[in-house]
């Protein structure tokens, strides 16, 4: 069986993207939690990762004796194994879009990652107040989501980006929580859509999971100290 | 016919990874050089780009009304559109690693990226061996690199990553550039590798067209003040 090994549902973004994209299409997989530490080298995260891949970091995907790492190349490597789970649109001009949205989100909005990590056990609509007036980089990526989803919405009449979960919803999922856990101000059109996301069977399981693990990780808490 | 939109060839590596990968491939393009420039919204480097694509960057490929950016979807694009061009391994376990490793690229390396922009004009081995002698992320970067290679080549026997030339030594050219122009520490079999990168038919226009640009970039020229 296929195994995902991801790290705290409540932090890890990255591996939010796969374990949705599999669990919201019915992929059958074994999840292997490995706990976010001090990640030094001969830390027990980095001693269980790195034998498996050469970049030592979550999520990493094995079928049998092959490793596939980095997100997209996950998702890649699902939507060639289960062509009838349709994670990718089936539409080719959307699914040229729906790849250059998901590539975007891969080495973009550093300044919304940044200042607003993802953190599913914290609301924090003060400290989001605090950096929508102060974070330009913030306004500015949060203005281009809006304008994205909103034309993807548009052109395919929702109720997800392409019409049917695919994997850029998958992609934004973690986006949609550091929108609503900030409070950052966006169109009601647009809180809809999050909405649907964060109510979207698998991410519930996720949530319940994630306010469960109660562990709380220093480096991906810059506004808190305890819970 | 496919349009291909493109910056400065001395500098822009971003745009030599499509360029290389459709020319190498023999796939035919019109090319449309938009100059780098003060990159301000006003400016004739946004005005021509922000209208076609909202991210405002190169490279862009235009497939008649089809827009696809970043660089990651225009690869999966063509491969889609050229099947008999191979631009991914045909093995879907190699094509799995070659995929891991460009998304490892799209979105790591920044040490190395940010220290050693590329820029085929410019040979500064003497900086090299001052970013060498100074950044442990610049050396750590190459050291993953160089493991990463030595793998590929020992695995698939050469001579480009993955056997035959494919989307992975697009994605790595620009690697090659900066390795050999800042004249940073590699193994004979790496460095013969980048050879044989730079001696890729396409990769010897790409140069010879960068060499006869003579435009100045301040924003890529960290170590000088004039060519």
């Amino acid at each position: 069986m296929l195994k995902l090994y991801i790290a705290n549902k409540n932090y890890s973004s990255w591996s939010l993207r796969p374990w949705l994209l599999m669990s919201q299409a019915g992929i059958a997989f074994e999840e292997v939690m490995v706990p976010f530490d001090d990640l030094a080298p001969t830390s027990p995260f980095k001693q269980t990762l790195q034998p498996l891949a050469p970049t030592g970091q979550v999520p990493l995907l094995v079928d049998g004796d092959l490793v596939v790492w980095d997100t997209l190349a996950i998702a890649e490597y699902l939507a060639e194994k289960f062509p009838e789970k349709q994670l990718w649109p089936a539409d080719a001009r959307a699914r040229a879009r729906a790849r250059s949205v998901c590539a975007e989100m891969h080495a973009g909005f550093s300044a919304l990652r940044n200042h607003c990590p993802m953190n599913l056990e914290a609301s924090m609509p003060e400290m989001g107040r605090v950096i929508w007036r102060d974070q330009a980089g913030v306004r500015a990526n949060v203005a281009r989501i809006v304008a994205m989803w909103q034309e993807l919405l548009d052109t395919h009449g929702g109720p997800m980006l392409f019409g049917a979960f695919s994997v850029a919803d998958a992609y934004y999922a973690p986006v949609c929580v550091r929108l609503a856990n900030f409070a950052l101000p966006v169109p009601p059109t647009i809180a809809a859509y999050i909405e649907r996301v964060r109510a979207l069977p698998a991410m519930q399981r996720w949530t319940e999971a994630a306010l469960a693990e109660q562990r709380f990780v220093d480096f991906d808490e810059p506004y808190r100290a305890a819970p």
